[in-house]
Parts: C-alpha cells; structure tokens; sequence
C-alpha cells in the first residue's frame, strides 16, 4: 500500500468525525486505519482542530479515560448563528405565508435539509451539557429538525403519533391539553421506544401554548424517563405563559397582523447580535 | 492573515464539500475563502478527488461550464453498501420485532440518524442520474429515511399528509387504495409545496402492495410534476404484483413465519454480495 500523506490522513479524518457528530472515535482506529503510529494521529488531531475553528467549521476535542478519543461537534459561532437565523427570519416573515387563522406556513422550511441541519445544529449545541441520550418529537412537522438534532448529538430519534399503529407494536397512549381553544387531544408512543432512565430531549418546530410539549413531557413520565431539555424552532411571544416550563427556542415569533399581513419573527435573544454599545454576553 | 497551509485548505474543502453533498461549490469561493490561487485550488481538488476514492468517503467531480464547480456526492462502494445493508437486515430479524397482524417494528432503525443517513446515500445514489428536484414522502415513518435522501441529492424535502392542516393551507386532497384490504385513504399535500414541471422523487420506508406510493403518484399528477423514481427502504417479496411501478428497493421482506417468529430478511439483488463463481456485475 502506497504511504498515506498527511494531507489525505487530515482530510479523510475530518471527514470521519464530522459523518459522525458527537461520537467518541478512538486513535487507535485511525491508526489502524492509516497505518499511522499514535504520536503522529495525535499531532493531526491538533492541527485539525485549528482548522475547524479557524474556519469555524465547528469544534475538535479529545475526551480522556478508558472510553476516550476524539470527538467533533458541528458548533456553529455566535455571528453565524445570528445570521443564519435572521436569514431563516426574514425568509418566514413574507406576507404570502400567512393563512386564515393566523396560521404561517413554514414546511418548505422546516422540510429543507439545509434549513433543518443548522436548526438541528443550534438545537445540539443548547445541549451537549445535559448528555441526552435520545430526541422526541410529535408527528409531524418537528421531525426533520428532531432528526438532525438527534445526529448532531449522536443519539436516536424517537417519534410519538397520533394515534397507535399496529406496526408501531404495544404503546403509551395520554390525552393531552392542545392548542388556544384547550382543545383534548391523544399521543401514543411505542412502548418499546424509550426505557427507564433515559435522558430525554424533547424537540418540535412550533410553540404557542406549549400544550403539545407539555405532553411530551408528561409521556416521559409514564416512561420514567428523564427529560433534560426541551428546545423548539419557534416560540410565539403571547401568550407569556407556557404549559411547558424552560423551553429554549431559537426564533420568536412576536407578532403577526392579519390586516396588513405583517409577520414579525426575529432571533432569540441568546442570538441577538452584539451591538456596539451591548454589554458583553456570556458565550454559547 | 497567517498563510493558510495546503493542509488546512484540503480539510476545511472536504469538510465543506462534504456539507452541503450534491451542491456545485465554484472554484472563485474557495479562492477567496482561502486566498489562493485557482491553480492551486485545482490542485487541492485533484488531492481531494484521490482521498475520497482511497478511504470509499464518497466522489469528488468537477464540473465543467458556466455554472461549473466542484461538487461532493456521499456515494457508498459496493461492498460497503452489501455489509451496511446486511447488517440492518440483520438487526430487523429478531423475533421480538414481529407484532400482531405480521407487522414487523423498524422504527427504531428508521428514525435512527445514522441508518437514516446510509439508507438516503444508497438511495440518492440511485437516482443522481434523474435530476430529482425535490422528494416527497408520506407520513410518517419515511419522513428521516426521506430527509436524508434529499438532503444527499441537495434538494428540498416535502411531505404528504393523511389529513389537511390549518398551518398547510390551501391543499390537494386525494384518495387511494391502501393496504391489502383495499381500504380508502385519503392523502393530503399543500398546494404551494409543488410548482408542475418538477422533477419528483418518491421515497417511503415500506412497501407491500404499493398503495400509498401509487396514491403519492396519482397526487403528483395532480400537481403535473414528473415523477422521475419511487425508491424503498424494504419491499415484501408477495404480492409480486404491486400497485406502483418501477420501485427499487434497499432490502427484500423475503418471509414472515408467525409460528416460529422467523424473519428473512436480505438486501435486494443489486446489493448482493459477489460470490466468488458469480458472473460479473455491472457497478452500481
């Protein structure tokens, strides 16, 4: 086998950790795998981790102990995130999506794999700390940004639905209080999908009154199972009081005028940008 | 600025090619991003295109022309894909997954990110030729498998839904023959989602008698889009006749035993292993 150089070594390596967020990769596997002896695996991780950061690409680190390697995470910078969400923001905020009801359309953007991959992105990145060991979400339109969180923190994702479906095998079934008019609704959840225990991070795409999340908070209790966050795409201003207690949003929707057909959606405040005369703000 | 070493710029390329998988990246944003010459981002690509193909991480191609770049694609090799494959046969074959009625639990792979991201790799991979401009699926167990498989094409995402939404709007509302008790469903999909002329790719997770995707055909002809593939994660070998044409399927649902609770389970016959006395096959 021809010598691998450590410009291929360097950009395969990056390929691998970054294909697989937030998963622990041994060096003995690289240098398994470039037939490279451990110092000089070591010395790549370094010059790697530069890299991302210089390029912010996101973040390298190596994690000590018996279980230990080398880790990427796709952290997104503070001036990109507020970016991209204004972006995200203004897009959500054209007249045109707004429908009878009040309702706004936003599946062309909570669908679209690059839109859902840095939601999913941000959405990891407000919990790495907690260590959650699996993602909810409720059918439907919560499941693409659910399912890129979950990849972004290594984890499964789990979906409850509507109803119970044959296929989905034994399950939870709760009502639950849904929507303004505190209309009743049902969740069902297979009983098989999470176990005792579990650290569970809840996700969706919308919250008005948080009922929804509120359930999903209370089928993990009939799970046993711990929720450690929950995190939404966007938040409505009004009403203040949520169901859900300590839900992290990433958008907030303050105000919409069905007359006019002005859609006001602006970045969290964690993701406001630093204005000059701001003071300074604790890092993500 | 400090001088951006070769091996910075080959990591931080592949790192970004490989982000946005299928998109034509010009050779002028790399310039600037680096600050190098087009000569030497060139060559970086020649690098990039030998390392990819060495470690099987996917293909590198240029692509030439006035909206010419370069452009990463997540292809799996054949052997690879044959393992991968079989390995989630494999995982779908406990006996504990059989359920009542001879349904079988695979929400637990399809929702898992990192079988998601494989099973939408193989089936990106066979439809790159077509052109897809956007996928579609139904609700709701195809939605991860779906994503990932327009998000390796580069493309957006839509979904179908059993019933109207408020927050849809306006909608196309159809009914079609479901499952093998020929019941009615009926099949939602907003009217914005779907501009007619475009280039349609139809993904789901499952496949028995082709109902539900037949219905997510006839729903495209209701939007005068062309449908250009329908790809599968499985397919139950009987019937053998199935409402949809042309579908290409991952796996093959080969046998259900409800007495002894086997499963077979195995990859479809372009993903077969070579044997060592097998005529040539054509590459995938």
């Amino acid at each position: 086998m021809e010598r691998i150089k450590r410009n291929e070594r360097l950009s395969a390596m990056l390929r691998i950790l970054s294909g697989t967020p937030n998963r622990i990769h041994t060096l003995g596997e690289f240098c398994d795998l470039f037939g490279a002896a451990k110092s000089t695996i070591s010395e790549d991780i370094e010059i790697l981790s530069d890299t991302v950061v210089r390029f912010e690409l996101g973040e390298i680190a190596t994690v000590a102990g018996a279980a230990g390697g080398v880790r990427y995470r796709a952290t997104v910078a503070r001036g990109t995130a507020h970016r991209e969400l204004s972006a995200i923001a203004e897009k959500l905020c054209t007249p045109s999506r707004l429908l009878p009801g009040g309702f706004l359309y936003t599946s062309d953007v909570t669908a679209d794999p690059s839109s859902a991959e840095l939601l999913g992105r941000l959405l990891a990145q407000r919990y790495y700390h907690k260590q959650p060991q699996m993602v909810l979400t409720m059918e439907t339109k919560g499941i693409p940004i659910a399912l890129m969180t979950a990849r972004m923190l290594g984890v499964p994702l789990v979906i409850a639905r509507r109803d119970t479906r044959a296929y989905e095998g034994p399950a939870v079934k709760i009502n639950y209080i849904a929507g303004s008019d505190r209309s009743i609704e049902t969740m069902a959840l297979s009983r098989r999908s999470v176990t005792a225990g579990q650290k569970v991070l809840i996700i969706d795409d919308f919250m008005k009154g948080g009922g929804t999340l509120q359930g999903m908070v209370e089928m993990m209790r009939e799970f046993q199972a711990e929720v450690v966050g929950v995190g939404v795409m966007i938040t409505t201003a009004e009403p203040q009081h949520k169901r859900v207690r300590g839900a992290k949003s990433l958008l907030i929707l303050k105000h919409v005028d069905m007359d006019t057909g002005k859609i006001e959606i602006v970045p969290a405040p964690e993701y406001a940008e630093k204005g000059p005369d701001s003071t300074p703000k604790k890092a993500l």
